[in-house]
C-alpha cells in the first residue's frame, strides 16, 4: 500500500515474541477476569485466548483490542485452534462445566476430566515447556487430573488452590482489625472450599501471632469467636455466587498474582494446590494447597507449617477423599 | 474484642478520605468493568458503586473485597442509597435502559432521562463539587440531560463520547500500520456511534500526517480505500454486541482513562462530550465530542481543530439532530 | 500569543491542586533518591522541592523537568522560598549537617537542631495540616526536636527509623532463604543504627516462625550464627558510604514507602521512629521505631510486640541515651 | 542449614532467568539513573551492572539490594567481570570519558573508543543475541564505533540520540501551552547537541498542526519567537551540568523508556540515533537520529518524515560532519 511505503524504510523484521506470553482457555467470567487482571495490572503483554464458543471468543477479543489505546503496548490473540497457544510460559485453564442438580461429585469430575482430556494435551503439545495453572473446579482433583494427562513433572502443574481463600480471610482479619489487608498475614491450606483449614498458629500482624494474644483463637471455646472467619471464608463463595451469579474478580486477581509470581521468577510464596505426596505424611498422590515458593520453574519449595493435630487430620480428611474420588475417574 | 485491644496502642483516629474518591453508578457490564479498570490501573483506590438491584450490588462489592490482597490499599464500598457517594470527585453514570423494538430514539431518551432525574440531583447533592461523566447511551444527548438536570457548570459535565471510537480508531491504524496503538494519533469527533466523524487531516504517525502521503484519505476516491478503517469503528460496537451480547472492557478502560486525567490533574487531551455552542458555528446548546483538556477543574480547554467543510457539515447535523431530540424532552 | 489564541477554546481555569503534594526539604543525594523514587514510583505526581542551594536546586529541578515526557503528569516545583511547599499533605526533611570529625553527638544534634529551627516552623506555617517525615541523622532525636519545633499532634511527625534496617534485614534473610524479600517478614526496632534490636520471635516465612524452628536464632549460641544477619544491617551502612560515599537508592525508596501508605490511607504497618513514652514501660518523651500502622491521619496505632527481656531492655537503654542527648539540646 | 532444611522442602531448582535482563555499563551518574528508573518503572526486573570501579559498583549494589523489599521481585548484580552480563536482551552503555579542556573532538572520539574496544566486544560474547543501547557523547559517533566494533546487524546498535533532546522539546512546549507534555508532540532529529534539528512541520496538539497556525514558526521572522523553544533545548544540558555539575534523571528515564519499548517489544515511535546512508539521501555511513520503531529485534522501521529544505541541509550538515570525524579514528 502506497502510503504505508512512504510513511516506513522497513529495517528489520518484527518478532511476535515478548517472552511473557500466557494462555487462557476458556473465556467465561473466570477466564476473562483473569486476562483483564493480567494486563491492566501489567502482568504480561501477551495474551492469547482458546475457547470452543467462536463468537463469544471474537467478542471478547475485539472488546480487548479496542481497549489498547489505554494500556501498554498489550498483544492479544484469540482462536478455537490450540495453535494460537504455542510458546507460551504459563496456560490457565479456567474451562469446564457446572455441577448440575443431584449430580454426584465424581460424575461431576468425570465430565471435567472428559473436557481436559482435550484440553491438556492440545496445550502442552503447542508449549512443552509450559507451567499449568488449573482453575477449573474441584481445583484439587483437577489439577491431579491435569497433571496425569500432562505427562509434566509435577512442579510444573499447579492448582489455584486455596490462594483465593487466604486472600478471603486476609481481607476479613484487616476488616476486623481496622488495617490494611497487604499487613494481615495468615494462610488458608488444604482443599479448596469446604473442607479448607485455617492455620490459626500462623496468622499475625508484624509477627505477632494472634494465637499468641489470644490461645483459643479459631477454636469453638475462643469467646472471641474468630472462627467465625474462616466460616465466612468458606460461605462467600457461595454467597457471591447466590447474589451475583457466579464469582470472578477476585478469583481473577488471585490468578494474574500466581502469574505474576512465575514470570517474574519471584520466589515469593503463595498457597496453591501442589502434589503432596511425602508432605505431613501424607501417602497419596494427591494435590491439595501448601504454601509454595514460585518462580520461573514453577513449584520450587514446599514451605513447612508446624500443624496442630486438627490441622494435620482435617488435611489427611481431604487427602483421603481426594484420593478416593481419584480413584474412580477413568482416564 | 481482647485480642485486638492487646495488639494495638491506638494513638490517632483512622481517616476516611483519600482525596481521589469516584463513585460509580450502575454495576452492569459496563459499571464494573470501569470500576475493575480503575482499581487494577490505580487510578483510585477509593471506589463507591451505586444500583437499585441490592442484590447484584452486594455481590460485586464483596468480590471486589475478596480481590483486596491482590491489589494496592483499595477501599471499595457500595450501597443503593446515594450518600455512600459523599465526596466523590468524580461520579461515573453508566445506568440506564436499553432501546426496546421498535421503540423511537425519542422514547428511549425520555426513559432515560427520567432515571437521570432519580440520580443525577442524587449524585450533586452528596458531592455538590463533583465532576459528572455519562457513559449511558446515546451518550451526547444524556450529558445534556445529566447537565440540566445538576445545575454544574458546563466544564463539569462530561460525556465519554468519541473517547472510545478514537481508540478504536487507533487499534485499527495500528494494525493496518503494524506499530503501536499509542503511536498512531488520530480522533473521531462528533455524535458518538453512527455519524462519528474521522478527522483525516489530523491522523499522524510521529507528526507525518498520512494526509499528506496520500491526499485522498478517507474519501470515497481513496483507491486505497481508508474509509473503511472508519467504517470497521462504527461497526465495532453492533459487532462485540452481537458476538458476547454486550460491550466492557475497551468503554471501562475508556472511563478509568478519563478518571485519571482527572483525578491526576493532568491536563491532556481527549474527545470527550462537551458544550458545544459557539464552537465550529453551533448556535445550539449540545454536547457532541471534541477534543477537550482535561483536567482536576473537568474541561479546561477545547481545543480548534481546522476541519474540512465535510466534516464541519458532518458536525452541524449531529448538532441539528441533537437539538431537535431535547426539544422533545420533558424535565 | 496568536497560536495559542488559535489553539484552544478556553473554558475554565486550571487549578493547581492535585490532593497528593509532597515537599522535600533538601536535594542531596537522600533527597534526590526519594523525589525520584516517589515520581517513578507514582506515590504522587505533584512534588515541591526546597533547599538553600539555589543552583543545585535549579539544576535538579531542570533536569526533572525534562523527564516529565517519559512519567504520568508530574508536576515539579523548586525554589529556596518555602512558599513553594503550601498545601502539602507531607514534608519529608532529608537536611541536615554531618558529623565532623571528633564531634561529639550532642554537638551534632545541636548543629542540626539549628537547621531545623529554620525548616519546621516554615512547612507547619506553609501547611498546618501536614505529616512531617524526618530523615536527617540522627534520626530518632532528630524526630523529637522537629515534633518540639512543629507544635504538631505526636501522630503526625514520623521518623524513618528502621524502616530501612528492616528492609536491609529482609533482603539478607531473602538471600540467606533463597525466596523473595517481599515473602520475608521481620522488623528490626528501637534506635536507628548501631543499636538497633531484631525482634527474632516475629521473624517468620509464610507464619512460620524461624525461632520454632531453631530456638537460639539471633543468640550468640545459636550454631547457626543467624545473629550475623543483623551485625551486617548495622554495618550495611557503612559499608555503602565507605565504598561509595553515601547512601541514597535504599532510603529513598524507603521514604516513598511511607509517603505511599499515608496518601493512599492505606492504614498499613511499617516501623517508624515515633512518640514512644507509655509504650513497653518507657517514661521519657522520645521517639524511637516500633512497628506502627500509617494512614492519611499519620500513625494511628502502634503495634504491641511481646519482647524478650533482652529486647526490652535494648530498647529501654537507647530511650535513657535518648532522653539523656535531649536533655542537652537548647531550643 | 538445620533451619533452612526444616523450612522448606525442596521440589525443583530456581532458575537465573526472567528474560528480560539488561545489562549497564557503567555506574556513574547516568548508568545508575538508568538503572534506577527500569528497575522503578517496572521495566525489568533482572539488571547487571559492569564498570572498573569496583568499590564504587559494590556500593552502588549494596545500596540497590537493601531497597529490594521496596520494590517489585528485582534481581541486581554487578561484577567488574563481563560474564555477570551473560544473556542480556538489552546492554546500555553509558561509560566513557569527558573532554579535557582544550581536546579536539576528534581526540575525545578516539579516547572514548578505545574504552568501547573493551567494552564493546566483552558485550557481545557473552550476550550474543543482545541489543546494545548507547549513551555516551558523542553519542552519534560512538554509536557509529560500537557498531563497527560490535559486528552486529545495524538495527542492533541504537544510540539514545535526540530522543531527550525530543522529551525536553515537549516539556517547554508544554509549560508554554499549559498541557501535559504527553500531549503535545514533536520530534527533535539529527544530531544529539547543539546542531539538532526540530521538525516544527511535524508539531502538533491533538493532530492540529502549530504550523498551521503560525506559517512562521520555528523561523527566525516569527513573531512569536517559537524558535527560542529549540534554542532552549539546546541550551538545557549545558544548563543543568552547569547548575549541578551532570545530567542525569531525564537521560535515565529516556534509557528506560528506550529499554521498555525493546523488551516489550511495543513497535512505538521513538527518535534514536541509528544507521542512515540512503535515508533523506545521505550517502555516509552514519548514525543520526530519526524516529525509529522500536521492537524486540531493534529498530524495525525509519519514519520517512517528509522535510523542509532547511531540514534536510541541517540534517546533511551534521552527516558530513559525521563522516569526517569518523574517517579518522583508529579502529
Amino acid at each position: 500500500m502506497a502510503t504505508i511505503e512512504k510513511l516506513f524504510q522497513p529495517v528489520q523484521e518484527k518478532l511476535d515474541d515478548t517472552g511473557n506470553k500466557v494462555t487462557v482457555v476458556g473465556v467465561g467470567q473466570v477466564g476473562m477476569a483473569a486476562v483483564f487482571s493480567m494486563i491492566t495490572q501489567g502482568v504480561t503483554n501477551n495474551i492469547a485466548m482458546v475457547d470452543v464458543m467462536a463468537d463469544k471468543l471474537k467478542g471478547e477479543l475485539m472488546d480487548l483490542q479496542h481497549g489498547s489505546a489505554f494500556m501498554r503496548n498489550v498483544k492479544i490473540q484469540a482462536s478455537t485452534d490450540y495453535s494460537i497457544s504455542a510458546g507460551s510460559k504459563i496456560c490457565v485453564v479456567t474451562a469446564g462445566v457446572r455441577q448440575r442438580e443431584g449430580e454426584s461429585r465424581l460424575d461431576l469430575v468425570q465430565r471435567n476430566t472428559d473436557v481436559l482430556k482435550i484440553i491438556i494435551p492440545q496445550l502442552v503439545k503447542h508449549s512443552p515447556d509450559t507451567i499449568l495453572i488449573i482453575a477449573s473446579n474441584p481445583v484439587d482433583i483437577l489439577t491431579y487430573v491435569s497433571w496425569k494427562l500432562s505427562g509434566l513433572p509435577k512442579h510444573r502443574v499447579i492448582g489455584s488452590g486455596t490462594n483465593l481463600d487466604s486472600a478471603r480471610f486476609r481481607y476479613l482479619l484487616s476488616e476486623k482489625l481496622g488495617i490494611a489487608t497487604t499487613s494481615c498475614h495468615g494462610y488458608i491450606i488444604g482443599e479448596h472450599g469446604d473442607s479448607s483449614v485455617p492455620v490459626w498458629s500462623g496468622v499475625n500482624i508484624a509477627g505477632v501471632r494472634l494465637s499468641d494474644l489470644n490461645q483459643k483463637i479459631g477454636s469453638d471455646s475462643d469467646p472471641e469467636n474468630w472462627k467465625e472467619t474462616h466460616t465466612m471464608v468458606v460461605k462467600s463463595a457461595y454467597e457471591v455466587i447466590k447474589l451475583k451469579g457466579y464469582t470472578s474478580w477476585a478469583i481473577g486477581l488471585s490468578l494474574s498474582q500466581l502469574a505474576r509470581a512465575i514470570l517474574s521468577n519471584a520466589n515469593s510464596v503463595h498457597a496453591v494446590s501442589t502434589y503432596l505426596k511425602g508432605e505431613h505424611d501424607i501417602n497419596d498422590e494427591v494435590f491439595l494447597s501448601l504454601p509454595c515458593v514460585l518462580g520461573r520453574s514453577g513449584v520450587c519449595d514446599v514451605i513447612r507449617q508446624p500443624l496442630t493435630q486438627t490441622e494435620r487430620s482435617q488435611l489427611h480428611q481431604s487427602a483421603d477423599l481426594m484420593a478416593k474420588v481419584q480413584a474412580g475417574i477413568k482416564f
